[in-house]
């Protein structure tokens, strides 16, 4: 198993089931989006605030492969790390583990930047030391 | 702009949008997934009929790369096409594009397998027509 | 069967659906809002210009009977009536209806008004004719 | 504020905004159906096993009063109450608290019973004692 700058435990709900039982595909960048935006808190920088001063976050490519499924009660956590690619880009690697066997769920590559409301590039300087140390070596 | 096997005319619910007042990153793999099951069923496989006779079609890998925003009241529609990449394995090729103003709003490229309730490899014979006729020239 | 003021074709998507291989109760109201957003529109009431302009047509209460489920693969419509109960209030009657048997999915009563952004109610001059014409008779 | 026989934590996940910057009405159905299932969990009630079993707990009605809306970061609670009303139904008594000023954010009554596949009653053994104690004294 990786070493991650960041983690999150969650649990299933049932209504992210879908008719074959298990968490819906889409379901899961739901999970990544909320610990994305838990490991920015984190850092100080709060996604909300940001939408309202007109700075969008925002994800330009994703990447998922589907290892396993979740299952109605599972208990599973995220492991999130942050490497800047460009001047204006960064990936999150996130990877999802079940609780129940520690198997891999999934791992998933988010590229994203941020623009502002005429959808020019707009790094907000708050995230300029977070990226400066995700820096690729 | 390509050529499609099967497209989708669609239109954003305001129940899509997020604080950003666009659509979503994960709702889209909610259209993605409609316009597949929607396809499969005009070759007469119909995906809930498989589930419940114990034979899922599952996503293994998803890539999306974003490059405009749908928002509230836009109108869009999907192309689609198919391209078996192994015995057992198939792609689903699929771009959004807006009505308003014929902008390209995503590509994504979904693989797809099948497996039974012991996870195992298990194609159903109605999906063999589909994927010859989708083999990689 | 009532009438209606306005009624919109709808049809179930896969991901809708939750274990129980039938439409999650939630989702119902995303067909309800969907369906009060498009009567709205074809009265030229345009549900998110309004939001921003800061004026916010909220649900004040909601009420459901569910009658029967809806699965995979159905199609079905939505009646809609509304109604005015107060200077500030009016009600959206909803009732949903499967195509295959005519059957009764469920009925709804969804109240609303409209708030601007210090929650002080603000009612659209838009909104106006639509309710001298829905006022309780 | 009343007493409650079962509570639980949640945090408002960013994807459940919509474009007013407020969650969603249909999301609370979420959180309520979360907390219900957690509820009966707590009493050794699995939901997904009993739909495994085909016996379906199903609401059939519900009745959602909105008093305060939840914003991105919010922090709330979900207190429980459960009335049995008849021989085959019981109501779940819900209300919502945000955390950081202790508002009420909305009050639900959700009307359950038990059907099996056939759409029979179909109370699981395991409810009786929940009910019994639940019963409208």
């Amino acid at each position: 198993m990786r070493d991650y700058r960041f983690t999150l435990d969650m649990k299933v709900r049932d209504y992210e089931l879908d008719a074959q039982g298990v968490v819906n595909n889409a379901v899961y960048q739901n999970y990544l989006e909320h610990c994305r935006h838990e490991f920015l808190l984190s850092q100080g920088i709060d996604f909300n605030r940001l939408t309202s001063e007109k700075v969008f976050l925002v994800v330009v490519r994703v990447e998922i492969d589907y290892q396993a499924p979740l299952r109605g009660g599972d208990v599973f956590w995220i492991g999130l790390n942050l490497e800047r690619i460009s001047p204006l880009r960064f990936v999150f690697i996130q990877d999802i583990y079940r609780q129940r066997d520690g198997r891999l769920v999934l791992s998933a590559r988010t590229t994203g930047t941020a623009v502002n409301d005429r959808g020019r590039p707009c790094l907000p300087p708050e995230l300029e030391p977070l990226l400066a140390a995700a820096a690729k070596s």
